[in-house]
């Protein structure tokens, strides 16, 4: 099921500058019970994704409204929403006047067993490294060749994540997911304003730790101080948070602060259903 | 006019991962009396950055075919040819079967006036900075908003390039041309494995200045170094070269050298087309 603005059809324009140039932003977004799960966060972070690329924001009414033409009915589902600076001529140059593009499809919710949330998953390094770029680092944009080449790198089905270092060796995130990692009680992620993705589980984990007394520090660390953690995490829109129990041959335990915020996570999710706030 | 995997269309699937992440390469090639200019180095570039990505590359004869089914009849134009790794499902893991979608596209010949090779063009700096990425430096990848952000930067209709630098302050390239310098009867231009597209006038320039006996480095360097040339000139396979006439307030002259390349390009090209051996 997919709606191009507005309308029910599965193609687009050549000319539409999200195929020529990756020229948009794009968001993954869970459906649980008819409802895209914390819709009004990732519109917010989609609005400002428009800001910093110059495309004009469709507008969260007429984004909320089309998800929800999709979203209704589906028990469980994965919601991506694509907004695109439309179509123009051959050049780097924005067109004059913006049509901006909007693409909503639905996807089957992938069927990920219950023990990568239980007892946690495997992970590699990856090789490629992400580049640096202050002016495109945290938005969830259409240029995903940094990932795309990070996943190339392996295809042993019992890993289930890639950790990707950035040209400077600075740890960031997964391949499709943010990393947490938690020492002496406190909780550790990286600072995403040179490269990566802020996402929007990552956003909500912060504010539950902090709101429960966790100290949470954003900071630039190096494998080292990873592979040294009391407890790893990784986590998206799609699978909350899975615990890491290993990170190349390094192993570790599914503790008791990963599984607090697992719990805490869903409480906040299962509410902001409720509420519909969210 | 458009091909798309050889049947006259405008449209493409929205699962293309084209449009999904930027998945694919182009390639940008001058169109003149019906033939398209150095087809044949084109699309061996085309083929290394398919390499690059581990996307299959089409093949030469399919799109020389198609390429000439398209061009012929052009006096002058502009054709496009765009590689992606086709469709797949949601995520950045590349299909088990890859199906590439190949798009040929025909588009006017910008009406440049003739100052602009004899006179010289006006650049500037962009603020935009190139962010530094060995995996996807040099080739000519669909993840262009770092070249959108830096042309949004300006639109006063006399500054015809901005020039960018890279995260370090390495001066790298134009948003759509390569840079080069001259210094004392020297040619120079910048190390293309952190960051910025290998062009192909790039290669045929350098190739051209060096047969001709004139020294050339490829080197990093700062800003100040540029500011200091004596000539300085930007090129494309669109636009030949140009030589720059000024850098923002910095002015240089349309010197002898710059001129001499020139003249070597056009026999070069005139040369190229009638032995269709590019």
């Amino acid at each position: 099921m997919m709606l191009i603005n507005g309308v029910s059809k599965n193609h687009i324009e050549i000319t539409d500058r999200g195929f020529q140039y990756g020229d948009g932003l794009f968001e993954t977004i869970e459906v649980r019970d008819g409802k895209a799960v914390c819709l009004e966060r990732h519109l917010e972070r989609l609005s400002l994704g428009c800001q910093r690329l110059y495309i004009p924001f469709p507008g969260k009414e007429i984004l909320s409204f089309e998800a929800s033409q999709l979203c209704t009915k589906q028990a469980r589902a994965v919601l991506k929403i694509i907004v695109t600076r439309g179509s123009g001529g051959r050049g780097y140059r924005q067109p004059e006047v913006i049509n901006t593009t909007r693409v909503l499809s639905l996807h089957p919710y992938p069927d990920y067993p219950e023990t990568f949330q239980k007892q946690g998953v495997v992970t590699r390094f990856c090789d490629t490294r992400l580049g640096i770029n202050p002016g495109l680092a945290g938005i969830k944009h259409l240029n995903r060749l940094e990932q795309i080449l990070a996943r190339a790198e392996w295809s042993e089905p019992e890993i289930q994540e890639g950790l990707m270092l950035d040209v400077n060796e600075y740890v960031i995130e997964g391949t499709m997911t943010n990393l947490f990692y938690i020492k002496n009680n406190k909780l550790y992620t990286s600072v995403l304003d040179q490269s990566g993705v802020a996402g929007i589980m990552r956003g909500i984990i912060i504010t539950i730790a902090a709101n429960s007394g966790v100290p949470v520090q954003e900071h630039r660390y190096y494998k080292d101080e990873l592979l040294s953690a009391d407890e790893v995490l990784v986590c998206n829109s799609i699978i909350g948070i899975w615990p890491v129990r290993q990170i190349a041959t390094a192993r570790f335990p599914v503790g008791l602060m990963t599984k607090n915020l697992q719990l805490q996570l869903d409480s906040f999710i299962k509410e902001a259903l409720n509420n519909n706030e969210e």
